[in-house]
């Protein structure tokens, strides 16, 4: 019982980048914590395979452990910060701290997108906390006011800049008009992206963020599998500089998750963002989530979502929320969800930017744009800014309203004429 | 004891713009908000003086009254919301339902500025929630986040942009570039401006809103006269223009709260902030406030401050919070603030815009660049853009960094000169 004690005694499972973090807050703010939370606060114990290589942080010999059980079995820690990553054994680890009726504080987006039910029926069981405001959007407040502040409201859309490193890469690329590769290559090089960039280039890390910011906002719990995903890799600079110079607009690896004509749609992939949205701003490794409320209207939170000391903000304030409101009823999201139906996405309706890439000959203007009338996709521009007779040059279409499933359709056609010498670039509009 | 009950009682005292909302966010959302509280929540009174006009949203008749007993007395009622607004006899209403026992909801932040102790004193006698969340930035999640989701960090300073007509009036002005009044009596005509401005355009309802944002940022209680308060009705359009075309600046005016050198500076005046800032971006009626916390680093909130809608939905959602977590402890800000010395403005240091409005004629430049020389003011750049000679021109300054004492010094000596036709009017950079 929490609540009763006069010192609460924390655990932490993962002493890596995060985990280093969240010594460093409390050695930083340990009174600060202790005056607002009003009691004596403790993290007894620091477990990780490693705790030898020097993290750059102050901490206690004493409290470090190579054994997991001396955080998850001994029966005076109250609250398990998991920081170590992934499914197994993180889920186990999770698992077993709920089973011994300790509160759990988190950062493991990748395991509550996949094993939320598990976690929060666990949870509910033994009557205990589960905390993952560092799971979306690194320390900025994100999860707790959709939950807490918001809670009048119908959330009716959620847009979210919420990988640090696709919005850094895009970011660089609109700066210094070069292409992915070569400033994927500089970010990697300067830690801002993973030796595998899949993850966070691909969508997949954005995904697993849209899912728990779905649940939130919706009450709706999707898997991955059950919506569109796609990545950043194949935004080139040609793209980069059309969608600024002839449609003002920047683009944004958009996490979205809105209503639609009593339908949800929940998708991730580039988007083309007016640049007089606030979204736009949102530039680097900083990260952005804009809600729409059926009360409040628009909102916008933004900060850092990534990082050792933004993330240890969250997983910090987390635990003070548990000392504080430890019997706080386990319950995110609406519980009766405002639609049934999940939109799929070839019924998702966008307006879309197109580059066509083909040789330059007389009627491929008219094909394409025959293609696409017959599809019913109406066009709002074309512009082929380079003439050069039988080479490969750009085409840029933006259209009208459309279908995707018309627009797959139309792409699919399109790739069929001989002309037509790379695979097209499509660019949904925000 | 609220938690023990099924149904939950709320009282409205205040039936005007913003109470309209809140019983149009219960015809909106009931449903969902009885879901996500789990409990069946009743608006049992509406009172006000004049329940005979009507408001635009369907109210059922019988819960109308204008004895505002109906609701401070009746032991049913478990929360009572406070809009009425102004200090009597708001003050006295919210004294005796916390007296009564029951918990309160209030968007009033000029009675909790002038009254905070005496309401969080009896608050706390009588085991009872005070919420005011939309008492600062109507529907953004703001003192919620600042108090609970950041609650980890030691914040280090406040920048707000508040005041929804101040900030319309200054984007106007600056979009169409015509002056202050014409674009005041264009708001006014709106409803965006009071028909007395006096309060939002001269920084005073900033100042109330930022003594709430201090005490939750950094515990510490000021009254309005203790600090500085400065308005925007001195700005003209080539203030704005020459700030945006050699500046790269915009002109906001700023709620400032933030730790300098061991001391609190608490200011709300006309700022001069750099284009790429994020708050830049901030336009028209919404409101933003940017933070830093030492472990977060630098976050973002922004949103609709004022109107009916968007501050209901955070007088509902405080509702829902209350009927959650009644026992929540009613502990706003670090109790053990930071710093114990606020700053005095004259001692406060700032880079500094300054127009000068002053007869074209040989020697000017030479005898204010002296005066400022004197006093240790360094100048970064000089501009006279006009050549008039003998008439009245306006000459452009921005100095390094410089002491506000040694400025109005400077300020108090360049006015004496007989070439210097009309107050300087000056402007501190962010």
């Amino acid at each position: 019982m929490i609540f009763m004690k006069n010192t609460v005694n924390m655990g932490l499972i993962g002493f890596g980048t995060i985990g280093s973090g969240v010594v460093e807050t409390l050695n930083m703010n340990l009174p600060l914590i202790e005056d607002k939370v009003k009691k004596t606060v403790k993290l007894k114990k620091v477990v990780d395979l490693d705790i030898v290589t020097d993290r750059g942080v102050q901490v206690n010999p004493k409290v470090l452990s190579t054994d997991v059980n001396d955080v998850l079995e001994d029966p005076e820690i109250d609250i398990v910060i998991e920081l170590i990553g992934g499914y197994q054994p993180a889920l186990n680890f999770i698992l077993k701290a709920i089973e011994n009726g300790k509160h759990v504080v988190t950062a493991n987006k990748a395991l509550l997108a996949k094993h939320w039910e598990e976690i929060m029926d666990a949870a509910r069981k033994n009557e205990v906390r589960v905390c993952f405001e560092a799971s979306v959007g690194g320390g900025i407040p994100l999860l707790e006011p959709l939950n807490d502040s918001l809670a009048a409201n119908q959330i009716e859309s959620i847009y979210g800049i919420i990988n640090g490193t696709a919005n850094y890469i895009l970011t660089k690329m609109s700066e210094e008009g070069r292409p992915f590769e070569e400033v994927l290559k500089k970010a990697q090089e300067l830690g801002y992206a993973e030796q595998d960039p899949t993850f966070d280039v691909e969508g997949y890390d954005t995904a697993q963020k849209l899912i728990i910011l779905t649940i939130l906002g919706f009450g709706v719990y999707l898997k991955q599998e059950k919506f569109h995903v796609e990545g950043i890799s194949r935004i080139t600079p040609d793209d980069i500089q059309f969608a600024s110079k002839e449609m003002d607009c920047v683009i944004k690896l958009l996490a979205i998750s809105q209503l639609v004509d009593g339908e949800l749609e929940v998708r991730v992939h580039p988007t083309l963002v007016p640049e007089e949205h606030l979204l736009a701003a949102v530039k680097g490794v900083f990260n952005g989530v804009y809600m729409v409320g059926d009360v409040v209207g628009p909102v916008l939170m933004y900060g850092r979502g990534a990082g050792m000391l933004p993330t240890a903000s969250a997983v910090v304030s987390d635990c003070m929320d548990i000392i504080e409101y430890p019997k706080k009823p386990l319950l995110y999201g609406p519980q009766k969800p405002p639609v049934q139906n999940i939109k799929r996405m070839d019924a998702v309706e966008s307006r879309y930017y197109l580059r066509i890439t083909a040789i330059d000959q007389p009627g491929v203007l008219h094909a394409i744009s025959g293609i696409l009338s017959d599809l019913n996709i109406s066009l709002e521009s074309v512009n082929q800014p380079k003439r050069d007779e039988g080479q490969e040059v750009p085409i840029f279409m933006v259209t009208h309203y459309a279908k995707e499933r018309d627009m797959i359709r139309a792409l699919e056609k399109i790739k069929l004429f001989k002309f037509v010498t790379q695979d097209t670039v499509f660019i949904r509009l925000l």
